[in-house]
């Protein structure tokens, strides 16, 4: 196992702590809770919104705390979900008054976990929670962690249009509806060159062939759909758009945004090279790119390859989506 | 090899395409030259930026065209130096009459060839050019491709700085003096982890043992100092921190921006577990850290490792940074 650690049981609080050293301005965190919160008090009236999940799929989630995006995240063990205690304290320490929206990604764990927070939260503070689950991935139904489909790519997009939303002062019931509207306009689908190898384990998640690739692979190493031949940029291009595609479905006239994601140790050379391909096969189905984000956003430690993510957009979302935002791991407008 | 690809041959002018379909509000590509353009002409009386070098470094240098930094990037082959013709041909697009600066990493054919075409810029239209080496690397001196020490991280940090202040109307001479005050004030050293793998030559570029690790790599996988078992992240930190500290040197006192640059493989969570062991040895030295920046910035494609850069500020070097900058990979305060 090759990486830049100390001992691997302190992976995640060491890098929380340089996080929180990198970015004074943006984040502060609360280490014995391990939850990245906004360097700034909840703002009175201002839904809270709570993301997390288990590290390593960084910037996500603590790297979107900030204005116009999350207002904690709390981090779970490298691929393992937090615990309730810690989504119940971040979801006090937002709690503004105008209730909390928890935003969690389908995987089993996570669901779970978040419930009984949210029960807790309830039963402690009275604190109103909403949650919203994401479940982009048109890869597999059902998976190693996950009943239903896994939420992927979504999530980031949705963490920034929804904190967006937020910040305007909307109301919690509306705040949710926006997300389950993300959600039900957003597909995803990825793919691996490599395994990742969680620090605590030592050794690769999977095994892959130099010539092998795995078409649909879940962003903790689950399998996807098939395991094939190393294929070009095209070919891999055509197999991640086609089911993302007809899935929703996507069609003539749709608006998107684009989102290329690296897994996180694919350079970023590559993932322009896709994002042409992808680009090139939404023009061919005539679907228009109104926005695009391409980069390492939602990780799976240094696995190689990439993802794909489109959102159907409204004039609302693109309105969301340009608004102003300030956190580790996006940043415009300010 | 396992690369998001098709040819080899075609990775650096689709990787454009695809630089150029996603950012279309930042550049445009002048695709015969392979030069990455900012979307807007220049403007009348600006100092024009231009940089450029082998490609596989991404986002640096094309990523980082637009307003506050670059007016263009000529992009090489991988790892190879753009030609004098492409140099010369983004000088001339940029020249709005106030003459144009020319970037480049200390690194022979990039010095060659730069300076061939500032002589028939000059001699063709009369455009005054002015060149700035960077050679920030403290660890080796001369190397595969270098006579003296290699360019690397403080470029990054200069198109930034400088790039802001040609936007401020400056003179191109203020703007080189500028632009050598702060490759004077800068430090850099890298380490690997792994190497990686140029898509022309198909296999990596050099042999690194599943227990080893290069301290003091270059960019394009050069040696370093050192091969040296596998260490700690905290030991890596100090192998990193003391020679760059004791090179300028930095001392008591000192505010810096800390630079902390993935290679292109290692993820996120590693990078700022990275930062957490340097800002506690700059603390420790008595170097206060103004500003920070951790990322993938100036990568060599694939290669597991890191680099870090300190630049010694002032007054003006933090206004400079904080200054809007809105290209494809740095972007804030637009």
């Amino acid at each position: 196992m090759k990486k830049l650690i100390n001992d691997p049981a302190d992976v995640v609080s060491e890098s929380l702590l340089g996080l929180e050293a990198a970015h004074p301005d943006h984040v502060r965190v609360d280490h014995p809770n391990r939850i990245v919160l906004r360097r700034e008090p909840p703002r009175p009236g201002k839904v809270g919104l709570v993301s997390g999940g288990g590290s390593g799929h960084e910037p996500m989630h603590g790297g979107f705390v900030g204005l116009g995006m999350l207002d904690a995240a709390c981090a779970g063990e490298v691929f393992t979900s937090p615990v309730p205690d810690q989504m119940m304290a971040a979801t006090k320490a937002v709690d503004a008054g105008a209730g909390v929206l928890h935003i969690v990604k389908n995987y089993t764990g996570d669901v779970m976990n978040f419930e009984m927070a949210a029960e807790l939260a309830a039963a402690e503070t009275g604190t109103e929670v909403v949650s919203i689950v994401t479940n982009d991935d048109v890869a597999v139904q059902d998976s190693l962690y996950t009943a239903g489909r896994r939420g992927v790519g979504v999530t980031v997009l949705l963490e920034k249009i929804v904190g967006a939303a937020a910040e305007e002062g909307r109301s919690l019931t509306e705040v949710a509806d926006l997300a389950r509207r993300v959600n039900d306009n957003g597909r995803s689908m990825g793919m691996a060159l490599t395994s990742c190898t969680v620090p605590a384990a030592g050794k690769p998640t999977f095994e892959l062939a130099e010539t092998e690739m795995e078409l649909g692979v879940g962003i903790h190493g689950e399998p996807g759909r098939q395991r094939l031949p190393l294929a070009s940029a095209k070919e891999v291009a055509a197999m991640l758009v086609d089911p993302v595609l007809t899935d929703l479905p996507f069609g003539v006239g749709d608006s998107v945004i684009a989102f290329v994601n690296g897994m996180g140790g694919t350079p970023l050379i590559e993932l322009y090279l896709m994002y042409n391909e992808i680009h090139q096969l939404l023009d061919r189905a005539g679907v228009s790119v109104a926005r695009s984000l391409v980069g390492n956003y939602i990780t799976s430690l240094e696995m190689a390859g990439c993802s794909i993510t489109l959102l159907k957009l409204d004039d609302e979302l693109v309105r969301l989506w340009d608004a102003p935002v300030n956190t580790p791991g996006l940043r415009w407008g300010v």
